[in-house]
């Protein structure tokens, strides 16, 4: 199965749930600190707890990488832990100059083997062409984020008329002519997601925003379900990994992540 | 000193020429192939033998990310090489949601120690902060850059008139406040150098794209002279670093940076 293989089949499975691993040595539970190395065997607790119910896993490299060696280590480790059939995403925000951006591409695809990746379009076309040469990954590119800063940039308004961040997603369908993009679109107001869901047409849509940052699942869930198309992710970090700070935390991880499916399917079902 | 200090002081001593470690193992001289460490032998000589003519290095994290561990190590280790009082710019190009850029600014300046970093400002403010909290750091952040995808949106034209990379330089110099922001403008066309110099104002800046991206670096030596400035680096990477493939490597590529030393002192005092 290729990348938008496996979206689709955990979709049509109906989980949509993209699970987090921001994994910050600092949020674990105190018990887990004493252990050899506390970020893996909580990475390798949650994925167990989760990987019957996930859609996908978000993999933050800034979390590992701070770390140095002993992080790009634990990211590798934590990988081998993820089912064959689960998308998992390397959430790096890459984009730079052409050979610049192939090596990066190569560290994600070939040393990692990850199945996709979170790429920054700001400087265009050339700095995201060697990763979309990967045919069978899935590349998303970032349109709107989740965070206050959007304001700065991506809603500027452009002499045309539309706003940058639109300019993004019109740029990526043009750039989707081998079927392997896709766009990251933040769900903290779920308005700017209903008021661009035409534009965004069939692209796949990894969405954060969602929980912790205050955007609504339900807003989501049926926006999706009105156009009656799948192909979408709502990535949860904190709300999940971090449900519970106690010994039963990956138990508790596996039930939030259980009562946000139950609630999709009563949206999607009903 | 800070990074500031550094830079104006190299500046000083007429030093304007930032050397890229873009080290791919696919471009060293084949006779070090055979060493046990062929990027960390390149690195160590090709700073050894350039580090007294050198205003800055700029270490491109992407050939290093993709030899995962070892490449870290490498990383690391590049870095003890270079002179206290040579300025190092990781070429990371990193900008996230505040609670990642933490994680990043972390891994740059407290796990490796670099004065300086690249930073992609499309997310916006808040996505810079935690870098710009570093205050004896210095900020590249990127606002035109030097490869053909530049016109896909950095060159968008705004509704007001100006265009996306003059937005961003406006921002740039607003968050400014606390003196440790530059900003990567790229020299391929020195004719967007000159439109944009009085825009720039007092900005330090990184010029990318002299040498095998076909920028002037007279054009540019020239254009700063003219407004009386000092406060720039100009980066070369593969026009020094492979310079010649055979055992005198390290010293073609001090020669080659004296040349352009040199050129630059003729444009300076002539």
């Amino acid at each position: 199965m290729n990348a938008l293989e496996k979206l689709y089949e955990k979709n049509k499975e109906n989980k949509f749930v993209c699970v987090g691993l921001d994994t910050d040595i600092n949020k674990l539970p105190s018990f887990l600190k004493s252990s050899d190395n506390p970020v893996l065997t909580f990475n390798k607790n949650i994925i167990e707890a989760t990987k019957e119910y996930a859609a996908a896993y978000k993999i933050n490299f800034a979390f590992y990488e701070k770390d140095g060696v002993d992080g790009i280590k634990n990211l590798s480790e934590t990988l081998s832990f993820i089912p064959e059939d689960i998308l998992t995403i390397a959430d790096a925000k890459r984009g730079d100059i052409g050979n610049t951006s192939k090596m990066y591409a190569e560290s994600v695809f070939e040393h990692f083997n990850f199945d996709s990746v979170t790429l920054n379009p700001l400087m265009g076309y050339d700095s995201l062409k060697p990763f979309l040469d990967y045919l069978d990954k899935l590349h998303f590119i970032l349109a709107l984020t989740s965070n206050p800063g959007s304001a700065d940039f991506e809603k500027l308004q452009l002499k045309d008329g539309s706003f940058l961040f639109q300019k993004i997603i019109d740029k990526v369908k043009e750039w989707n002519e081998r079927n392997n993009c896709g766009i990251v679109f933040g769900a903290t107001n779920s308005n700017e997601l209903a008021e661009n869901i035409d534009r965004i047409d069939s692209l796949p849509v990894l969405l954060p925003g969602v929980g912790a940052q205050g955007g609504s699942l339900s807003d989501v869930v049926t926006l999706f379900k009105r156009k009656g198309r799948t192909g979408y992710l709502i990535n949860v970090s904190r709300g999940i990994i971090y449900k519970c700070s106690d010994e039963n935390f990956a138990g508790c991880a596996k039930d939030e992540l259980m009562r946000l499916n139950k609630e999709i399917r009563n949206l999607l079902f009903t």
